[in-house]
């Protein structure tokens, strides 16, 4: 093939599903599947009767909407969002995109060019880095240390002129870590003194450990001349299914983001962003119950590489839906990875696919989404790294 | 602004909805919107009844779902345009997609590279020619004659090394024109001879006047070498606003669309699949009767534009949801449109959006979206036309 698809690699689930070609999983050692950050249960039941009663009644639904959202939606979100970040958003800041991949994609055709560049800290979101190959546009990895917090500094110093956009994942995908607001903050300070853009993707926010707002990024009345913040329905209301997701940012913008929307998906679909109004509506409580149950299986999964710890293993970086762990073993995560499907019955992903080649530390490391599991299933899933061995 | 974006211009739809603007229209003239060809009726009841049972009790459908589509609608797919088109479709040649304009954007990700060209006929769907603008890919322009159909011996002269594809759309939006077999499988023969693909965009098949399949691409064992078909689910079943298209092509050109769909929205909202699906497998009685009512607005404009030839009107162009017509007055088309909106009460898109600029003929015709408007809609608007002067 010769477009730009080929410039970039097969989806990483995709690819780790097929490890599972022909292993079978006996049923007293069913598969454990932690390996992409999706509920296993449906929204709640309120939710779908809701949704239901607008499929039945509300016409409009079923029709093209606006490229950039229902403006029911739209203002709902700035008015939340306001109140929780302290700051001033307007209905007129926010578009709804078919999921917060396509939020991403939006705003790097918005911003770049063939030949551009952005940082990513890496470990990185696989998505973010397809998206940027298949756009030519360079991403410049950002090494993190031990912490696997990224540093301003280091960052700078990769600035060049083709440098429009550093995008941050907080809570962080793949590695886990709730980034410090003042850490945000640094970064948001060199965006604007370089004058390039602060992508701040902010998909598992409501499973942050810390209470308040995030960072206060949104307190600056002049946040729009740096700042766009993405968010995701999927995992909050459990809609990944639906493909909604959200962007905040300076008006102009949005309105070359709406030229990307109107040709590729011309709006996004209605009844996602109807559920999605709904939630935000209705699921407050809700979701603080939600963030409880994954604080516990944080928890729990902590305890148990406290455990593991003996073996050699150590948690690296744990928050919202994800544990980025090393691993004891005299091999590359690829194979320690494949070898957890057939031996021991655990489909994650090594770290291998969230780094460049040149970062050996991939071979290292493991990310586990231990947020699909209870902590029963983390307490198994523990369990079975214990008694597995190369 | 400084990304891809710029490189291509606003959505036609959305800056023609901007005429609107500050204009009223009174209770006995009320505005006749004839910009977009959507439908403005919901699907019918029953799909609608059955979708709210998956909402309601089908799990899996509010969760994500393979990149390419549920299993299920991609076979359905398979063997129904098997038997339409008497050739061999099978589940693994078909990919889902959130809407025909995705289905697009994915395959010319797939094709090209930043300098590639691809073939349009003019007038061409704007929303193709704003993705291939934001892809760095040259939209070589085929120009047609009185007929507005394509010549293959005219496209074959523009093919050069860069040339990746030739894009054609019957029934044709925004001329109406449906491409006769022949013609489809001369550009067929050309493309396969050049070595480069045919994407054939059959959003509007179901509206086509003739009977039986449009072409028989299908039935050449190796259509898989060159073909590449798009399809639409909004326009058939109603449901512009769920985002269902889909892509029938080599599985290998598959794999790659799979890169952008994961990179982009990850996989198709599950509820519009589900929506497709019960569609195709019982709605063909009623979307014959939705193709007979349409053919009914066609003659009904048709008459209609007869009678206006006397003010010297000149229908170009008529079918599937579309005329293409020629405008009588010594002004271009952007004003008329635009007088239109505030002196007839009709909003209507002029030609302009569908050329080049370097186009002449763009500025004296106009596409009505007729199919948007029953039988006496029609004649209002005739009426309304005939009316109006410069």
């Amino acid at each position: 093939m010769t477009g730009r698809t080929n410039a970039t690699f097969a989806p990483p689930i995709i690819a780790a599903s097929r490890w599972l070609d022909g292993v079978t999983f006996p049923p007293e050692r069913p598969l454990i599947n932690v390996s992409q950050a999706a509920p296993v249960a449906p929204p709640p039941r309120a939710l779908r009767e809701a949704l239901a009663e607008v499929v039945l009644t509300h016409d409009a639904a079923h029709l093209y909407g606006p490229d950039l959202g229902l403006p029911e939606l739209r203002a709902e979100l700035a008015q939340k969002w306001s109140r929780l970040y302290g700051g001033t958003i307007a209905a007129q800041d926010v578009a709804i995109t078919a999921g917060c991949n396509q939020a991403f994609a939006a705003v790097v055709d918005a911003l770049t060019v063939e030949g551009d560049e952005v940082i990513l800290p890496t470990p990185w979101y696989f998505n973010h880095k397809m998206y940027l190959d298949m756009s030519g546009v360079r991403a410049l990895p950002l090494f993190t240390g031990p912490d696997l917090l990224p540093d301003p500094v280091r960052a700078e110093a990769l600035i060049t002129p083709r440098t429009r956009a550093i995008a941050l994942v907080s809570p962080n995908n793949p590695a886990g870590v709730e980034y410090p607001a003042e850490l945000i903050a640094a970064f948001m300070a060199l965006a604007r003194s370089r004058g390039i853009k602060l992508i701040l993707d902010e998909t598992y926010r409501d499973f942050d450990s810390r209470s308040g707002a995030p960072h206060d990024l949104f307190t600056d009345p002049d946040w729009r001349d740096t700042l766009i913040h993405l968010y995701s329905f999927s995992k909050a209301f459990r809609l990944t299914g639906h493909r909604v997701g959200a962007i905040i940012a300076d008006p102009p913008l949005l309105s070359e983001v709406e030229k990307f929307i109107d040709s590729v998906t011309i709006c996004p679909n209605q009844l996602g962003q109807h559920a999605a109004l709904w939630g935000l509506r209705h699921l407050d409580d809700w979701l603080a119950g939600e963030r409880q149950e994954i604080l516990t299986r944080r928890a729990a999964i902590a305890r148990g590489f406290d455990r593991l710890a003996a073996q050699g293993w150590q948690m690296r970086g744990l928050g919202a839906y994800f544990a980025y762990v090393q691993h004891p073993f005299d091999a590359p995560a690829d194979e320690v990875a494949q070898r957890l499907v057939r031996e021991a019955g655990i489909l994650l992903l090594p770290a291998t696919m969230f780094v460049p080649p040149e970062d050996t530390s991939g071979a290292r490391h493991l990310r586990i989404a231990f947020a699909n599991l209870d902590s029963a299933g983390i307490e198994t899933m523990v369990n079975r790294l214990s008694g597995f061995a190369i």
